[in-house]
Order: structure tokens, then C-alpha cells, then sequence
């Protein structure tokens, strides 16, 4: 099947990448909030983006006026899902907002249409029956877009096989790397080893083996990167990271758990509020002397 | 104190990169080994490391002579130690033969000597004490000293901690970012990250989540990395990763130690084995259209 026409459900940080990158690769698209001020961060977001996009030569000027003109900003779920060929959903991380929009869009979406989800933390299979199309329905996870083009494609167990070469093609042409889960798994790929990376890096941290900086240092100067477990914390967000480990149960992580607690309950989430493990916006990792 | 004379134990890969850096840096070298075919082997090993560092204009032509020049090898423990201000030692990893070298060397270095062993695998305390001055005694870890410039400054329950500064200024002069323990910990810092990272990998393979191709372009697409887990193993090597895994008792290193077995029992050990996980020399990681 052809995709032309793209609808985004959720006019938040990543469904506006995802919109965005969806009219630079030439669909038609429409993006759905049900709040106006969501739909104006959207475009703002979007606005900013094409600024970087243009400065670092990846677009030509004029070229974001004709991007833009392919992105309608909608509240009405009618004119959102009119002609849609795909869905892509990344409306708040609450199943029971999940199940509400699924069944919703599910209902009066067209026969033809795609569904899939964007969701970080959860799995389709949670509420893929509340669309009434299960095999219809697939995990198409993407990271931030731009920076990291990776898509996860993650079928339920209902999910039609047949999907997985559509998706994989249209991953693609979204210009992301498209990487196939032969079944469900929470944090899909890159999330299951980025954990395990920082949970290393908690052990070590609450067990006194070292400083935080010795930490990163170790990553960043063996593998040549520009941050260490604790500068990728500060970005995610520590509230985020929490989120994830509070509820594993072995000893590692209750301890990391309560760690980032201890942080979160001062107001330091990570670059997002200024201060996490280190202060921004001019953390010591990006410092000159930081690896001498 | 100022360090002037160097003693490498080990002719090995490790040792040799020590000991050529250690040159390089201005220091009086001297190459203990028991065999005249490690030494050689050492010899070959600097040159074509020199000849690298010329082609990539970190040295210039000439200067090759002048950084041979103050290195000796010798099969003569004596030679080995005169007058020498530190020892750095890479000898096997074997804990039997690590507690007689240390006694031998123990008995007959200057009484100035500070003593550290290089080792990836084993503590400090499993033979500190035989070396007679357990109080003079620290691990001095490099990882390939021209690549990955870490050094880990690892002291055990007995070590001068007046060490810790001098070893923190010979790790710069040997330009190494150095990193400081505060206690022992088996794998230091990077490893026990590395094997963690490791070990979510091969829960994916083992788990039949995702193929070997799509974990390491999830980990190289999002992180700009020139290999994923997969790839860092080939180069490891999947012998080594065996040594380390099959010890941990949790059922995903079960499982995976038991993957790397049937790759090792086909004499796949990675890339210096021509095969691994994937096939050299050009395995498909570096291929062009990998991440496409």
C-alpha cells in the first residue's frame, strides 16, 4: 500500500518531530490535540527545528514554508483522521488515556488506516483492543527523530505480519534506521540497554566504588562519547529515570531508585530544571578539562 | 617523588603499549619478560604502533629512534628492576603466577619502587601481600593506552593512600585521563558498565527479541557509535566475554555464557578468529548501507 496522509495524535514533543519529519518526507499531515495551546506548542516546536535544520544545511530557505504547508493542526478527530493512510499516537504515557483515544480513533478512523503507537513505557498489547482493530495495530517507537534515527517496530502477539515490511519501508522513508522486534519487550531495544548502562552506573555510585565524574569519565574517554551515564541521566530527566527504575526490585535499583529520589525531592531533575548530577548550563562533563 | 625509571613486566600487548607510551612520555623503560620470543614480539608490536602514530602525525619522523632508544628489554629480573621508581606488571592472568612474580620482584626492586599491577580480571589483594610491601601496592589499569586513554587508579584495603596523587600525576604524564576507586571492585569502572551493557545485549539475543544486526544498530544509530555490543564483543573477544560471563549466576548470563560457548566450540572467537558474530575482514557493521 501507498502512505500519503499521516495523522498524529498528540501535539507533544515527539508527535511534533514525528509530524514534522512526516512533511519533509513528503506526506500530508495532520496533527490532533485536544487543547489549542498543545497544537500552538506544536508548531513553535516545529518552527524551532526547521531554524536548526535550515542553519545546519539540511533544508534550503523557502523549503519550510512548502514543509509547513503540508501540517494541519486540528481539534476536530473527524478532520484528523479524514483519509489517513497511518496512524502514529504519543498522547500522554496513561493507559487510560490510551484506551480512550484508541477506542475513539478506532471508531471513526478510515478502513484503510494504519494504527500505531509511539509509547515509551508501555506495550501495544495494553490497549490495542480498545481500537477494535488489533491486527491492524503495531509499536512504532521512534527516539527523538532528527539526533537518533532509530524506529522500533514492535508487534503485539495479534499483530498482522504483513504490517511489519510496511512499516519497516515507511520507517524508511521518515528517514529513520528501522529495527524489527520479533515480539513484545518493555523499553523495546536501545531503552533495555541504556538501563542497564545507567543501573551499572547507579551501583557504582551508591555502592562508593566512585565519583560521578570518574564514572562519566570512564564512558566518555573509552569510548570517545560526549557524555557519561550520569550527563545522559541529567538529559533524560531524572524524574524520567525514576519513573523506570522505582519499580525494579533488585537491590541495584531500589538503591539507585532512592538516590535519584533524594534529587527529585530537592527539585533537580536534570537539565530541564537547571541542576541534576550536574548544573547547567554548563555542566563540568562539557568542559575543556573535564578528560585531561 | 619524581618517576624517572620504569620497569614493565609483561611483554604482552598490554604491556608493550605501557611501556612504549611510558617512553614516549621521556621515561627511562626497561621490558621484562621469560621468554625472548615475548620480547621480540614486544619490539614488533612498538614499531608498528610507531609507525601508526608517524602516519597519523602524532610523531615525527626520527623520533621513533629517540623513544626505542630509551627502552631495554631483558630477560634478567635484576636489569629489570635497577634503580627503577615504578613497576607496572601485565604479566598472565593467573593468580599463581602473579603471586610469584610479586615475590620475586618483591624481594629484589629498590626500596623506592612503587609496585602496580595492570590486571583486567583479578584484585590487587589477591597478591599484594606476597610482594612484601602490600602498603606500596596499587592496580594501575590501562585499557590500550593510545585508543581509550582511561587509567584506573584502583588501591586494596592496605594501600598507601599517598599513592593515589602520585599515580594520578604519572597517569597525565602518560597521558591517561586517570580515575580514581575508592575500594576494590572487580571489572573497575568501565568494564562493570561494559559487561552490563554486554549483558542486556545478549538478554535480547538469548530472549529472541531482537537479531544480532538490529541490537547493534539500535545501540550505534542512537548513540553515533561505530559498533554495538555485538561488534565490541567480535573485538573483545568472544573467549574473553566467555572467562568473564560464565561465572555470574543469574539465568540471563547463564544463558548467554551458554550462546558464547557454541560460538567458541566453532572456533568463532571474534574478530581475531576471522569470525564471531559477525565475518571479517569487513564485517557487515561497517558496511555503508548498515544503518540505512
Amino acid at each position: 500500500m501507498s502512505i500519503k496522509n499521516s495523522c498524529i495524535l498528540g501535539a507533544g514533543t515527539l508527535g511534533s518531530r514525528v509530524a514534522l519529519q512526516s512533511s519533509i518526507s513528503g506526506f500530508h499531515v495532520r496533527v490532533y490535540d485536544v487543547q489549542q495551546k498543545s497544537l500552538d506548542f506544536s508548531l513553535n516546536t516545529m518552527q524551532k527545528i526547521l531554524h536548526q535544520l535550515h542553519k545546519s544545511g539540511q533544508i534550503s530557505k523557502g523549503q519550510d514554508l512548502d514543509i509547513l504547508s503540508r501540517i494541519k493542526f486540528t481539534l476536530d478527530p473527524l478532520e484528523a483522521v479524514e483519509d489517513a493512510d497511518f496512524i502514529n499516537e504519543s498522547v500522554t504515557e496513561d493507559v487510560d488515556i490510551k484506551k480512550k483515544v484508541w477506542k475513539q480513533f478506532g471508531e471513526i478512523a478510515p478502513e484503510k488506516t494504519i494504527f500505531t503507537t509511539n509509547t515509551s513505557y508501555m506495550l501495544a498489547s495494553m490497549f490495542a483492543e480498545d481500537s477494535g482493530r488489533p491486527e491492524r495495530f503495531c509499536a512504532f517507537h521512534f527516539h527523538d527523530v532528527f539526533y537518533s534515527r532509530v524506529v522500533d517496530i514492535m508487534p503485539h502477539p495479534t499483530t498482522d505480519p504483513a504490517l511489519i515490511p510496511i512499516l519497516e519501508d515507511l520507517g524508511r522513508k521518515l528517514n529513520q534506521v528501522p529495527v524489527i522486534l520479533k515480539k513484545e519487550n518493555p523499553g523495546y531495544i536501545f531503552n533495555t540497554m541504556l538501563m542497564a548502562l545507567i543501573g551499572a552506573a547507579g551501583k557504582l555510585l551508591t555502592g562508593e566504588v566512585a565519583s560521578i565524574e570518574d564514572i562519566d569519565k570512564s564512558w566518555m574517554v573509552n569510548f570517545h562519547m560526549p557524555m557519561g551515564p550520569f550527563g545522559i541521566l541529567d538529559s533524560i530527566g531524572l524524574d524520567t529515570a525514576w519513573h523506570v527504575t522505582h519499580k525494579m526490585p533488585d537491590r541495584a535499583s531500589v538503591a539507585f531508585a532512592a538516590l535519584l529520589k533524594t534529587y527529585i525531592d530537592q527539585g533537580k531533575l536534570g537539565e530541564k530544571s537547571g541542576e541534576g548530577f550536574y548544573q547547567y548550563p554548563n555542566p563540568r562533563y562539557k568542559a575543556q578539562d573535564f578528560v585531561k
